[in-house]
C-alpha cells in the first residue's frame, strides 16, 4: 500500500486526509493464475492497482480469443467502456500470473473525486498516459504490418513480452501462433 | 465564448476566477475548407475547442492518406500524443468545412490545472469520454468487419457521416472507394 500511495503521490501531492481515506477503504486481493478478475457480459465494477503480477484482456471473437491488452505490476487495470459508463463488459481480464491486487469501487471513485478534489489532477494525468497509449495500439493497428508491431512490442516492452505466453501475442497481432514462431526465426537468423 | 464556458462549467462549476483568467487568454481563430490545423512533423501546441465547422485527423501510409478521425462542433481537437508529449505529430488535422475555433497552448493549459485545481475535475472527465471513444474504435477495428464499422458509423455519428466525403471514409474505414459504394448500394437495396 505504501508503494501505491507513493505511486500517486508522485503525480500530485496526497493530503493527509485523503492518505488516511484511501488507508481506510482500499481493499487488497490475490487471484491465482488463469483466474478471472471480470468476465464478458459483467460489470467492471471495480478498478484495480496491480502489486504484483500480469493480467491481458481479451475478448471472443468467433469463438477464438483476441488478447487486447497487457497489464502488469504498476499498472491500472479496467475494461475501460464498462467501468467508466458501468455497463456490462464485452471483454475480460484474466491473470497470466498470480496477481496482487488493490482495488477500490466505482462508487468510492466518484466519491473521492468530489470530496478530495485534488484526486482529480491525478485522475487526469492516469487517465492522459492510458489514452495516449491506447491511441498508439491505434495508430499501430491501422499504420503497421504484424512484425512491425512484434517489433515494436520487443523495443518498448521488453521485460513484458518474456512474462506473456506465444498464443496471447499472436492474438494481440492478429496472427497465427506459427506465424508469430516465423516472424521469430526470421528475428534471429 | 459563452457556449464554451457553459460547456466546461456542466461538467463541473468554474470559479468566477476561472472564467474570468479563460476570457482572458482563450484565443479565436477561422480557417477556411482544406487549411491545415496541424502539419505531420510539426509540434501539436494548442487544444482547440470546435464552435463551428468539421476537421479530420490522417496519416499518411504508403503515400495514402489514413484519415484517422473526425471532429465536429462541440469536440475538442489534438494530436494526441503530439500534444501530451509535446514532440512532432506523425498526423495532421485539416478541415473539411470553414471552422470557427477557440484555443490555447499546452503551457498555458498545464497553468490552469496547477492553479486552478477545479480544472482538473473537467480535464479528467474530458479525457475519459474521448479515451473511452478511443478504446471504442480499437475494439471495433479489431472485432469488426469494413461493412459493420461502417454501419456503427451511420447508427452512432449519423449527422457527422452526411457532411465527411466519401473518400474519407473509405480511408477511415482502410477500403476503397468502390468497396464503400458497394457497401452503401447494399444497405439502400
Amino acid at each position: 500500500m505504501v508503494a501505491l500511495l507513493q505511486y500517486l503521490h508522485n503525480i500530485y501531492p496526497l493530503s493527509e486526509g485523503l492518505k488516511e481515506h484511501l488507508l481506510r477503504i482500499v481493499k487488497s486481493k490475490k487471484i491465482k493464475k488463469r483466474d478471472f478478475l471480470l468476465k464478458a457480459g459483467r460489470k467492471c465494477e471495480h478498478i484495480y492497482f496491480i502489486e504484483e503480477g500480469l493480467l491481458r484482456c481479451f475478448y471472443i471473437t468467433n469463438k477464438n480469443e483476441v488478447s487486447s491488452w497487457f497489464m502488469k505490476e504498476g499498472d491500472l487495470a479496467i475494461s475501460i467502456k464498462s467501468f467508466f459508463e458501468q455497463q456490462p463488459s464485452y471483454e475480460s481480464i484474466q491473470a497470466l500470473e498470480d496477481c496482487y491486487l488493490y482495488f477500490i469501487s466505482y462508487k468510492e471513485l466518484q466519491w473521492i473525486y468530489h470530496h478530495f478534489p485534488e484526486f482529480n489532477f491525478v485522475g487526469r494525468v492516469l487517465t492522459e498516459r492510458y489514452y495516449n497509449l491506447c491511441d498508439q495500439r491505434l495508430y499501430a493497428i491501422r499504420m503497421h504490418s504484424a512484425p512491425e508491431r512484434y517489433e515494436y512490442l520487443v523495443q518498448n516492452f521488453p521485460d513484458l513480452i518474456k512474462r506473456i505466453p506465444g498464443t496471447h501475442i499472436a492474438s494481440y497481432l492478429g496472427i497465427t501462433f506459427e506465424t508469430l514462431s516465423r516472424i521469430k526465426a526470421k528475428r534471429k537468423g
